[in-house]
């Protein structure tokens, strides 16, 4: 390979092979093991062929696919954070930029701009594209959770009060998904899949 | 959910989770496990962002992005066929074709058409689109081969004629893609990887 360009490029896809090692909370479907942050980017993206029709105003859908590409590729090196995770949220804004810097710095400089600017914009969440790629990254774990009754929700002690809040940025994009996610929420609460308030560890005297 | 159309939409998307459990040849990079099918279509649909540059000929890498997205769909039914199982390969359209029907089958007919079209398209290598899509598909697991030392074609007695003979379509669409992908192929012989010719299980008298 004589190409720096090529060799870069190349080496940019080597390193974020290792998303496969990626680990969620969520279980696959068949509840046999945790999907990987990989393969829920493919999903998702995906998924956007199929919903895009729900967005609450016109976008350009290839940006959403792009957007939900890359938008996990920084846990290559900084690891999935979860969500209601409030000790590893507090410093997942510095691992993640860190991890951008290294990652995308791997690729030409004008590729790197390119790809580094989609994870901004999937993180500012102020583009219709950007809200629509995240309300989808907030349906799908609430699909594999309540498919496989309330399995990582319930591991982690999880209540319909923090999935609601979680999950209530998809109605700043998407009723008929909004809709669609409190009701499965309500649901699940019903079937006992999701606990309904967060019990008081440490309750005032 | 009221909404017979998102019921249905969903029932697609939960279906095709089973795409993370069809285990392909390839192996990771850091050659740990092998990669399932799901987080491959990732990694080749983020390909094209990084490669679409090396395309001999003007193509809509929105397109090229969707042809993968969707490309392995239908082995969540008939598997993945290993591309030197000449056995396995005889009856793999017939398989991918029942597959596809019933996937494709469960979305509304609307889009049922339209993505059962992209993996029509993806199959049939006519477009540009479609040939460059191809041309990334089998371009990666000649890097996870390459970088795992062959572990792959090892384990299958693969030799560097057939790798030849089944990546020389990355030629039909990428000059600069093909060169390196032969460079790559001579590399592997040179290190030991690669066998050069077919031992001749059946020599002639």
């Amino acid at each position: 390979m004589e190409d720096n360009r090529l060799r870069n490029q190349v080496q940019f896809i080597l390193e974020v092979d290792n998303l496969k090692n990626v680990i969620r909370r969520s279980y696959l479907i068949d509840a046999h093991r945790k999907e990987n942050s990989a393969e829920h980017s493919w999903h998702v993206a995906l998924m956007v062929l199929v919903f895009a029709e729900y967005a609450d105003q016109p976008l350009n859908s290839a940006r959403v696919i792009k957007l939900l590409l890359v938008h996990d590729i920084v846990e290559t090196d900084a690891g999935d954070t979860y969500c209601y995770d409030s000790n590893a949220t507090h410093n997942k804004s510095e691992r993640e930029q860190k991890a951008a810097q290294r990652l995308f710095g791997l690729l030409p400089p004008d590729q790197a701009s390119r790809l580094q600017e989609l994870w901004i914009e999937f993180e500012a969440r102020i583009t219709p594209e950007s809200k629509f790629a995240r309300a989808l990254d907030c349906l799908m774990p609430l699909l594999h959770n309540y498919y496989t009754k309330g399995k990582s929700w319930k591991e982690h002690g999880i209540t319909a009060d923090q999935v609601i809040d979680h999950t209530k940025v998809i109605g700043d994009i998407s009723r008929p998904l909004w809709d669609f996610a409190r009701s499965t929420i309500d649901d699940a609460v019903a079937k006992g899949y999701l606990g309904k308030h967060r019990a008081l560890s440490n309750p005032a005297p």
